[in-house]
């Protein structure tokens, strides 16, 4: 079985030649074309263009963006005291690029306090946390696709909504293997097309029958029994079970929740401890433009405003289950996560 | 205050010089483009390609070319007799374009059954009927507009799916006229964006404030109290209170449930004495090329199948009144419309 290219973040998120090489996700299935970053600062608009997507991703790909800054600023003569300023105020723009998920900042803060500023050499200190940073993260792909594959049946019909990321692809693959016929319903996920793009194209990479549909027939295939199961992925998940995730799952949700349908959240590393309530999470609002506009085309009158919130939140009560790297918890259960291995 | 184009019919489905001019609704409001539509033909495919939507506006414009095959029957040497069978094959072929609207087959037979077939210029006969159709349609649409802003209050904000018709337009209009202060939330309504490019470029003409989300928001504008009331039409509506319309209602009408909030069937002309119940009305399934692809550009990957049925079925005790031109009814009694005069 081949595994689609988004799989893996090595192969959209990656260094040649001392630049980051972001492989436009905006631009999938249609083209591949590169976007070539030549500082952090490049690297942020990146994230705030959304050339990349998906928490993790997003994250790893702001650490790059620390990563560059260092490199560049230890070329330059300024004191280990003078770096480690100018690196926090690239560690706060990188940080401020896009609210809603937690990784970014988390990986970050993580990176950060690792690093042994006596020890000099920062750019490869952090280097060498993001190489280990992704593998963690391809590592906990794998085991929440592992863990998704145990509550799919033979003959399951899954929803899915945006690109719930490597996480579903490895449940399909490992779904396949195991001899169970799946078929996939994706959202296109306006206005960004990620279910159209990513999550349809590349489950259709696997062999799997994928069909498209637009963001209001959901409810329609729920009622006519053409899908059993719903599963998206989560931006970032309250200590309280509350899921935020991209605009329309909590939409999903109440029509899941109204045929009797089971909702699963791809929770891969677990709820932010330091969220404890879902009114805790920020919602990004972005540019109404990406609304009001389709392919750089104005879709409506000159008159009329867009309004674009790119988050939603879902409470526990509609949720089944959130499946992680370390098993499967019931929402109102999630903080057991930080308990278990 | 201007009344938007689409305030009536005549507007944009009208005869110049022996052809029916129909101002394509596709390309609104970028474009003002004219599908000339020189024979019968031309009309049914001018439906079926959807530059007229709306199911009133429709099922003139099915009488239109009803129109336009008499008058070119009528120049040629065939009996009365030759006449009537070829005007019926016509007939069942404009009948075919859309199977969910009924007003089209309800029009069509209702001109078919008053024509005084031995008095001869049928043409002219049909032509008159289409006047008197399009002057019913016309007040029907203002009244049902008259008694949807009774079940409006200062402040609403409204909730609108895909183009909801003139009787909408007519309720913001008469709302304004009576002092009531209100904004317009309009879904742009994938695939084909009637909502942002019909309704919300109308509603914005009336000077009223509009905002545009994309058909995933809702619920999440729902949640956050952008939203109080929930307007949309009909394409079909059976007599047990079951209302057919563009699909995405069906989902909307789910979140409104969950939230509290109040739906209301923009009915016009009152539901199909011939539908029974719900489950008789037929979904018209479109081709999936109209979700997989976005003006013209493939959306997906190739391996991805689309899928689009056109409608949905919303049941009764999901709404909570159907406005007509004879006044509102609850779902559960919409028959009695046909006891009103």
């Amino acid at each position: 079985m081949t595994q689609p290219l988004l799989m893996h973040i090595n192969n959209t998120v990656f260094l040649r030649d001392g630049r980051l090489v972001i492989v436009d996700r905006r631009l999938f299935p249609l083209k591949t074309e590169e976007l070539i970053c030549r500082d952090y600062e490049e690297v942020a608009r990146g994230i705030e263009m959304m050339a990349v997507q998906g928490a993790g991703d997003i994250a790893i790909t702001a650490a790059y963006g620390l990563y560059m800054a260092a490199r560049d600023l230890e070329k330059e003569q300024i004191t280990p005291e003078q770096l480690r300023i100018s690196l926090a105020i690239v560690k706060e723009r990188l940080f401020n690029t896009r609210p809603t998920g937690f990784h970014l900042g988390a990986l970050l803060e993580k990176i950060w306090s690792r690093i042994v500023w006596e020890r000099g050499d920062i750019a490869q200190q952090i280097m060498v946390f993001i190489a280990e940073a992704v593998e963690r993260q391809q590592k906990r792909s794998e085991l929440t696709g592992r863990w998704a594959e145990q509550v799919l049946e033979d003959g399951d019909k899954v929803l899915t909504h945006c690109f719930p990321g490597p996480a579903l692809l490895y449940m399909l693959y490992f779904a396949a293997e195991n001899g169970k016929r799946l078929s996939v319903i994706a959202t296109e996920t306006r206005p960004y097309l990620q279910g159209a793009r990513l999550t349809a194209w590349s489950a259709s990479q696997l062999g799997i029958p994928v069909t498209l549909i637009s963001d209001n027939m959901a409810a329609y295939c729920m009622s006519t029994n053409m899908i059993s199961k719903v599963f998206t992925a989560a931006d970032r998940i309250a200590m309280d079970g509350t899921v935020a995730n991209k605009v329309g799952t909590y939409q999903l949700a109440i029509a899941a929740g109204y045929h009797h349908l089971p909702v699963y959240i791809l929770g891969y590393g677990g709820p932010d401890r330091n969220c404890v309530e879902g009114r805790n999470i920020p919602i990004e609002y972005r540019d109404p433009e990406e609304v009001t506009s389709f392919n750089g085309t104005r879709i409506t009158g000159d008159l009329v405003n867009g309004f674009y919130p790119a988050f939603d939140l879902t409470p526990p009560h509609l949720i089944k289950g959130v499946i992680t790297d370390r098993g499967i918890f019931k929402p109102e259960r999630v903080a057991d996560y930080w308990e278990r291995k």
